[in-house]
């Protein structure tokens, strides 16, 4: 591990990213005075490439005491042009890291910014799982030029890692196992690991395998440290552990590691074959995404970043809101059929938007629980009836306190009682129905295997929204006319 | 690690999860049959017991073949009656495992069903860093009489652990660490692990100190196995390694570990001391707890599981659907100021819903992602105003576009030109207004250490929906009255 600051003090790292900005300045002002006087001296322009050296290594100074991931960090953070600049300033020893660190559309616009030769000499050091990651991204002549120079194994490797799905633990396992046999004595492990000079990261176990690469157990580290070096490798290793298959879920994984408290886990095949390893750091990253996806997808937004090019945000954006506008136009029609009740008593429209409102909030908080829930695997189809029961239960208790106080401020708003008792009445059955709902999008689109939280609250309110004015004003209209 | 399934099976999990309730219900029939026969026989009673017997010892060979990890999660999907039988038949040695795994109300449940011998049997074996998560449930007398048990260096561990507030690495920290000279060979280190016996689980590193327990640096256990056993820990151990400080967030610690790709880190005071390690699998509860809470307080809610008691539920959800409830009314009153105008044309009650509700969708979309972005850091209050631009651009893009299509509608619905800009132009505005404070909100909650999720989604609606209602009635008042 390079470079990982001694403290946790983002400050420190806050005031890097300041330098930098200011050298950044610096640099600028110099190209710009010089750019301004046309037929420049000699000497100006000696200056000027002097001051341009001096600028670039006290960049290439910084930027290169950090670690890799940090300088993705600060990539990502700065605007397009300046990147381009830290990039270039990064030593080419880190670029295959950074490249791997670095959102997707970060990444598209460091490689434009490469030659071929730029792109071999960062990739050819990194193994097969991860330029499985990067390979989307790469220009296809670079593709063929990289396969040439790899062994047999890793050009297998490759292809196998390529051929899993996004969202299976075959796409995020890595093929750095250590293979030890289990006929031997530990004393042969050790002394096999000291040949080996260099365990891969995370290591916290071997895998033992039998002439035929299946697995027949794992041998953690800690247990080849504290036994008897002249025990065998049968009578210390574990052979009850977690296995994981190559074509599962990752999230499915992901709730293993968490449960189990797992740091790595071998990836088998249906004849119990090992073909390579998950770590705990592939799967904090599975956590981290999967989390951050619920929170974008529920407000129909697909991965984007703050600091994603505009030309990118506008079409993320875009959809859901449009079928927001055509859902909330709906709604205002099914409101327009009541328009004689609405002209007859203005208060009412006033009134029916509260009661659209809180059944799309109630609705939601339910749909929040839910979401949570089959995301742990602890609503299936199953015990939907029960919690659809739970649910509008806990929304009946709520409601009924709530429509006392809606009512009572529609009396006062209106002074008429009728109105009171219709507001009262349309607010509970209105949280009911987004109650229904909040149970009903998301397990419905679970069920088709869909992503249950995307766009699911621009659906539920507009469902909130139409069928709350409708039961409104089809109450005003059967109470009050 | 025990019982830990060998395969990726949910399946199977199901599966048990049907058998147990199945033997459930045979011991509910078992126990009603016998209730109704008042006057029952000796033989009947004996069939009784013998079948209970059967039941019982059948519930403790399937639950007692789980990991603790799974059993708790059992437990927390089952009903409150059911939920008491499954822990008695829990074996009393894993009953400290599961108290730890089970969420705060299943735990206090549980804990009230246990005499004060079972606690103490249960918690016995315990850490203090565990011991210091379960006190806050247990009875006071039960920690008087567990201090009593404890040598001086446990009880100092557990004030320690007792002290540092939920939220600081202090309160996920464990004391499991295994201290190293530096100025002893690695063959030394070598036999004094295998004195130890064991090492603490997810041990990954060993940490070098001085005699005054000062960190030195750390020691891999893969660089212990791959080194010549003849070198020094000085020769061989890693300074350049990072560690937490006990008053720091866990979140700014969950962060490090996932940028640098961390399994453990030491824990040190200002004077360098070492007093404890931070472990990966305390950080990935760290994140999954974190992702939960912002997706919670969005929607308004607390910490709450699908599986809470009714009784919980309902004050957890009801305080912002109260709010809600005022706010709404609140925009009413907002736009009964302006009668005249909607009396006169009674399709504008219908547009001005569209306008709030498109409002507060863009305005959402603007705030989970400033709140994403917050949390990890890639948003301070000194790149705000540029993230401000930005989303106001992106809206305006999105709004123009948008009010086309509205304005349309509002055309063919209305029949009036001028409807239909009144329509165009309060959307626009009303959607930078949501973009504005969707930035705002969060960014401010922030600033003053609040979560900048709690409630940010109502607050926004409520700013959405009444100034919505004055922007669009406002120019309807002055362009076609």
């Amino acid at each position: 591990m390079i470079n990982v600051p001694k403290q946790l003090d983002s400050e420190h790292q806050q005031q890097i990213i300041e330098q930098i900005k200011e050298l950044l300045k610096k640099q600028a002002l110099v190209e710009n005075v010089l750019s301004q006087q046309e037929g420049s001296s000699d000497r100006a322009e000696l200056v000027q490439t002097v001051l341009k050296r001096k600028h670039e290594a006290e960049l290439g100074d910084l930027v290169n005491h950090l670690h890799p991931a940090d300088i993705a960090f600060i990539l990502e953070s700065l605007p397009s042009e300046d990147r381009i600049k830290i990039w270039n300033a990064a030593h080419a020893d880190h670029d295959g890291d950074i490249l791997l660190e670095v959102d997707d559309w970060v990444r598209e616009e460091l490689i434009a910014e490469m030659d071929q030769d730029d792109i071999l000499a960062a990739t050819e050091d990194l193994d097969a799982d991860e330029l499985a990651d990067l390979i989307p991204d790469l220009p296809p002549e670079v593709v063929v030029e990289l396969q040439k120079s790899m062994s047999d194994e890793e050009r297998e490797q490759l292809r196998s890692a390529l051929g899993y799905p996004e969202g299976t633990v075959g796409a995020i396992m890595d093929f750095e196992v250590v293979r030890v046999r289990e006929d031997v004595t530990l004393e042969v492990v050790l002394r096999y690991l000291r040949m080996l000079g260099e365990l891969p990261e995370h290591t916290d176990q071997l895998f033992v395998v039998d002439r035929n690469n299946k697995l027949k157990g794992v041998l953690s580290l800690s247990s080849l440290l504290v036994n008897d070096s002249e025990k065998s490798v049968t009578e210390v290793m574990q052979t009850d552990y977690l296995s994981l298959k190559a074509e599962a879920k990752d999230s499915k994984a992901a709730s293993a590691f968490e449960r189990y408290d797992l740091v790595s886990a071998p990836v088998i095949d249906e004849e119990q074959t090992l073909i390579g390893r998950v770590t705990i750091t592939d799967i904090v990253d599975v956590i981290r995404e999967d989390s951050n996806e619920h929170a974008l997808s529920q407000a129909g937004l697909q991965e984007e970043d703050i600091f994603v090019p505009i030309r990118r945000a506008i079409p993320n954006r875009a959809p859901w809101l449009l079928i927001n506008l055509i859902t909330a136009s709906i709604a205002s029609v099914v409101a327009s059929r009541f328009e004689g009740t609405v002209s007859h008593i203005v208060i009412l429209a006033f009134l029916m938007s509260i009661v659209a409102g809180i059944g799309g909030n109630s609705g939601n908080q339910t749909m929040t629980m839910v979401i949570r829930a089959l995301a742990v695997g602890r609503v299936n189809q199953k015990n939907a009836r029960t919690l659809l029961r739970r649910e509008l239960f806990v929304t009946s208790c709520v409601g009924l306190g709530g429509s006392l106080i809606a009512g009572t401020f529609a009396w006062i708003f209106s002074g008429s009682i009728k109105i009171a008792l219709v507001m009262a009445a349309a607010m509970v059955l209105n949280m009911q129905l987004g109650a229904t709902l909040g149970v009903l999008i998301p397990m419905i689109r679970d069920r088709f295997n869909k992503d249950p939280a995307l766009g699911s609250s621009v659906l539920l309110t507009f469902a909130t929204d139409s069928l709350g004015f409708f039961i409104f004003l089809g109450l005003a209209t059967i109470f009050l006319m």
